[in-house]
């Protein structure tokens, strides 16, 4: 059990990716023990640990940022939430250099140039593996989606992910008044599998 | 990594749990590769196999289910999903009876009288180990947290998750017209840990 | 034209009800011009003026309270509205005494014990007039309508009505960040029509 | 008193807008009765039918279509509304030929090249008037206020209206499970008054 008081503890530099968001990311691409993931850019880290908490103790997460601060960042949150086993932070400018492991199961991109680092995850990742975006902005879903079709991904599901926290008390049953609204919207891409035909539309939002 | 399309091949018999739900009762708990959970009512299965991709392969899904009928279509869909090795499915009405492991990491609980089993999870649960509620309606919720208190647990957060998917076209970007509203509430409930505080709220949908 | 900028310059006592949910009680209850409104409790008088706003010129607002501070705030906010020969606000305890007026249109609701004023609500309404509560927490809605049944309405749809603000930037198109999340239920009933039956849902969020 | 049971009496074409947009755009605007409003495109005339109830009776709302189909069913429906004398369909494309009043207090656009007749908009409507334009989708809404600004105009907010169904019952109180997710997005523009500051927003969704 991977100790949720963490997150509270964990030093927040550049926006961080919350748990709602983390945590559909690995639902929706069926992460597990044992899997390889690419995170890039780290951030402050949060989604690194999250994920690095699902792959453990056996998988990795190969975690990439571009800025000294930020890679510094996320080495200390790594170290703090004791995944120092699992994930590994390299200081890199991805766009221009890529990544170094083939046939990773997972790449995450949250970066505000995300659609150019899309031809180094297809050639990282293996057949039948998931690529997931995290964009705020709809015009960045559109590039995003456009250079994925161009790097040969299939297009999945974007979904945006919204958490109501509810109050319950005594004097009542409601909704919180006032909270987050949006944080950014997720694109999910995969990487065709030979001979399979692409993936129909997965069951996260889907009644019977 | 899980196949994410094993979702669309298992069968549905009661309204099953979807991954926008089971995604985020295992983010909020921490859960991980190695951990004990109970499941309880199994329903179709779909809750059971999502939390067992993520406890395998060393962890364990006890899932209990009072209806022969779910109990077998439960057990068919652990097997097609590939985790009959994690998740084992007993007959039992645990209300009457209680449940027979101790020292679990969560427990999960989905039935029309989810509080009743509220004092049985208390006691199967570890120090520090969280049990979270399913429940479409706010009576129900309100019932849920009393008898949880009553049964010694801290009251956590209650939420509700709402998956917008998106339209990305040609055209433009836009949510889809229709969909999924509403499933269920999920109320998240610890059992105390001696010599801790009571643990504060987990950053699911604070911003920094 | 109503000026809009009027909002702002209201002066603020208790929470005020915002033009989201005045426009649905407006619109769903098919208000116009020359209709006569029973609103009680006025508070600060937001929706007193909102509703003055469409019935003007020739309608009426009777708008009730019973704390001498909301009713003064009411009538200073109905008189820099403009709208003093539309909204007459009177000082009562409505529940104790009821209403004046019979025949009415619309009676709006938003006082803690709402419920208690049904039955003067129904006995002061036209045949096939409305009644909107409006209701933060989930257990004052079940009171509420309990309460209406036993007074003679027919129920009509509970709503919530949310706003998302979004932002429209050469950067890019997304909601905002944070925001409200809740203001209150909003909850429809009708007095019977003679010889009519019950009407169905209205159009308000339904599609084709 | 409009009767809210004729929405379901009214034949619909082309997609409707439904009340919980037109409710706001009412709302947003200050519309209030003696207004004078240009609604255009037509399409089954709903947004009509409820402007129309709202400046009724000595206001006038001016409905353009430019396919004959669409004005002749806004013609039908505005007579089964009882709005004849109030709303007054004629059959053109406006974009090619502009309108023919000036001085109105609102202008709602609702066509798939609704930037186009901005221009038109602007020089129909009174300073300190609104145009409203009702927009599906995320570029569309861009190209508007860009299209806008250049005529003119003050952006004004942006939003989504959402309306939740909840479901009241002796079982319990919850949303209902699915339904309708997105109809458009409603932008906001205002004509500058000589001599006034630009308006600030609205308290449409902002707490106290």
């Amino acid at each position: 059990m991977f100790n949720p008081s963490i997150w509270k503890k964990l030093r927040r530099g550049p926006q961080v990716i919350l748990l709602k968001d983390a945590a559909m990311i690995s639902a929706l691409t069926g992460l597990q023990s044992g899997d390889r993931v690419i995170d890039c850019g780290a951030g402050s880290g949060f989604l690194s640990c999250y994920l690095g908490s699902i792959v453990a103790p056996s998988g990795k997460v190969f975690s990439y940022e571009k800025r000294e601060e930020f890679q510094k960042l996320t080495e200390a949150n790594v170290k703090k939430a004791g995944l120092d086993s699992v994930v590994r932070v390299s200081l890199r400018d991805v766009i221009a250099e890529g990544f170094d492991e083939k046939d990773v199961d997972l790449v995450t991109l949250d970066m505000g140039d995300s659609s150019l680092a899309l031809p180094h995850a297809f050639s990282s990742l293996k057949a039948g593996g998931f690529c997931a975006g995290y964009l705020p902005h709809a015009e960045q879903v559109q590039t995003f989606v456009k250079a994925a079709l161009a790097a040969g991904f299939e297009q999945g599901e974007t979904i945006e992910v919204i958490v109501r926290p509810m109050l319950v008390r005594e004097r009542g049953f409601r909704p919180e008044n006032s909270g987050l609204l949006h944080t950014a919207y997720l694109s999910f891409l995969r990487k065709p599998r030979a001979g399979h035909s692409p993936v129909s539309a997965m069951p996260v939002s889907k009644g019977t």
